[in-house]
């Protein structure tokens, strides 16, 4: 597949959280997967590439999605009336251990993957169940979708109920172990593996132990929960006694940043300064979910504090949880609760601009994934085209005015098109 | 036109606001374009019926959108970095004063009726501009619709700016006359004017005493803002000094409910608990806006404690402040931001039920329209009939939960027919 051409249209792309840089009637330039950077007008050297043109509508970077769960989306939607820990043993651990079947998973699955293809995401970072071969099953989706995601095995040897716990620490290292080989053995290309301690309360101090070893020698990096509920934040400060606080209980076990092997913590909405300093010097990447949580009455994250202080921040729309599988949603909300923060919290956390939540759904997150989120030169081509005429038909707005409007209402069915790393994907 | 049928499918309304009646592969009769019930078998006497079968799904009341502005609709999504006033002046205001153009009005309100006829919403209660013309022009295509609605012509002899101010108050009490007496000769059946003062800050003393008179004459309800924002509540005091309240400067306008004539008052975001008891007393129904008020920053209302009061109550969409015409999304936004309410500013405030979120877009802003919003004997017989197979294949939810992930994710293109007053919409 070809992946050197030119796509032109009207390109807007965040060089920083608050430089947003826009291009009327521009030229992107893709060279084997990676952008050669916007140009007004097409540089020379450049004028035999295929040209593909967009004109009229709005291209912008591919969206990242921190932190989903793919158990999850078949359920979404359901028991927003309930809290995490309640939510979880009603719905999500009895939904979830049916992926034992693979019948089932396939089912469930396969729909999955062909709704992340349709919808804004390029990259993502998923949770799948403990069970080995539907993870697997996962990743082959993943792998043939054409996205680029990392994929975890989870582990849980304590709490989930008898229908979802594994046997033992060991049973669970071996596993993981297992799973690692197996898909070592399948080569892909764009889904990697990622350890997935469910959360503190679902992991033995020895199960982490292990955890943590294995990521050292496989290399690998670590997705897990943080301080959601205040609820499950007590009941790790019983769990892990000798732990000056959540964040603390996690690096003990060293699975915030390590060696160099990168971390997502999803959530961070009660984090207390102490933590904040932690999650910072270890270089977590902060999931800011902030559908899921407020369906699951968890609080607001301050996000404006972990802006101002330089965490590294992305969004993860935390499908089942949250609602909806598009992190143009996800920018919403998080303006939203950041309004409602700044209004109601704290009169000096500043609510987030559009511009701010464009930047965290593209370069923020896509930090994990390395050079990404944006078009300057060298950055991996994932890339969106959007048709947003029908919001505009009357071509009255601006550039930055109509991604507002873009993020605001855009639905999978104004996608035209979405490239990864230079592959079109449709 | 023959409006005596009989549907079949998966029932869901609501009794109360907290009891939510189902029938699985129910029958709901429709005569004369009113509900003669729902049934779990179909009584003999309707035997003859035409039957239209709508097996497995979901089959609910029409909703009701008891606040938006027509001229509004096609900025949406744009300018949501901005407060109340700021926003006003910077889009709402030139964009608004554009309707003068009958041409532009065209544009804009043809895409804006063909949008709400595809929305869940059967009833709506809508602001237009100032303009005579283009509010003709609105009611013309509301009616043509097939939806039944309210509309105002759009008071404000203040604080418009030059572009969109009437020349005094004298000047907009003769258009609001004349446009009275245009409507009376179109001889709509299903469009109804509403006295419609934009907002305190708009109307002058004098013509808010000329249009109180009005409405008596005419035997007309009213639509407004009250509280919304806390600048707005402070500029109010200035501009009513006489006044105890935002709510009792209307209410000495004999603006609220008035000899048994109904007053919508959008937002109440900051309504005192003495102005609260002065809605009650006067019959205000309070349309909630949670989208609108977070965009905005506005706050949260306090709706838990309306419900508690007795106070009347349903949602509107507030579109263009609010950026969806769907009040599925306004019910979400409700459950949403009273979650947040709980958690912020009152543990005693209990967060709204997916039930009830559904009562308050049915039965709640339904009685605005009189016996609306329910499927009970007697009832207008408005109805949505939701193909909701593509978030349940597997059939695996209860009638409740599969209405809760409608709540939540149902978009236009899941309604497959909408019926106002037994009339067939699509």
């Amino acid at each position: 597949m070809k992946k050197s051409f030119v796509i032109k249209g009207d390109i807007c792309y965040c060089q920083s959280l608050e430089n947003l840089l826009t291009i009327k009637d521009g030229f992107l330039v893709c060279q084997d997967g990676i952008s050669q950077g916007a140009f007004a007008n097409l540089p020379d050297q450049y004028s035999d590439f295929e040209l593909l043109d967009f004109s009229n509508m709005l291209i912008i970077p591919g969206l990242v999605d921190l932190h989903l769960h793919g158990p999850q989306n078949h359920y979404k939607g359901l028991g927003m009336d309930l809290e995490l820990l309640d939510w979880l043993n009603t719905y999500t651990f009895p939904e979830e251990a049916k992926f034992k079947d693979l019948d089932f998973a396939m089912d469930k699955y396969r729909l999955f993957v062909e709704e992340i293809k349709r919808s804004p995401s390029t990259r993502l970072s998923i949770f799948a169940s403990l069970h080995l071969p539907a993870t697997i099953l996962l990743m082959d989706l993943m792998e043939e979708s054409g996205l680029i995601s990392y994929v975890g095995r989870v582990n849980m040897d304590r709490n989930g109920g008898a229908d979802l716990e594994e046997d033992s620490a060991e049973d669970s290292v071996n596993t993981t172990l297992a799973w690692l080989e197996a898909v070592k053995a399948k080569g892909y290309e764009r889904t990697f593996p990622i350890i997935t301690p469910r959360f503190i309360p679902s992991c033995s101090d020895q199960l982490m132990d292990s955890l943590s070893k294995i990521r050292s020698s496989y290399k690998l990096p670590v997705q897990s929960h943080l301080s959601e509920n205040q609820g499950e934040i007590l009941w790790v400060q019983d769990l892990c006694p000798g732990s000056k606080s959540y964040a603390d209980a996690y690096d003990q076990f060293k699975m915030l940043g390590f060696q160099g092997l990168k971390t997502i913590m999803a959530h961070c909405v009660w984090t207390s300064p102490e933590e904040e300093e932690l999650l910072k010097d270890k270089d977590v990447f902060v999931a800011h979910c902030p559908d899921s949580n407020t369906n699951l009455s968890s609080g607001i994250a301050p996000i404006r504090r972990f802006l101002d202080n330089g965490l590294k921040l992305g969004l993860g729309t935390d499908v089942g949880a949250g609602s909806s599988l598009s992190i143009f949603k996800a920018m919403v909300d998080a303006i939203q609760v950041s309004k409602m923060y700044w209004r109601l919290v704290d009169q000096n956390a500043k609510a987030l601009s559009a511009k701010e939540a464009f930047y965290l759904g593209t370069l923020g997150g896509g930090e994990f994934f390395g050079k990404l989120g944006s078009f300057a030169e060298g950055y991996e081509f994932d890339c969106l085209v959007v048709d947003d005429s029908r919001f505009s038909p009357w071509s009255e707005w601006n550039i930055e005015e109509r991604l507002e409007r873009v993020i605001y209402l855009a639905q999978d069915s104004d996608l035209v098109s979405k490239f990864v790393r230079g592959r079109k994907i449709f």
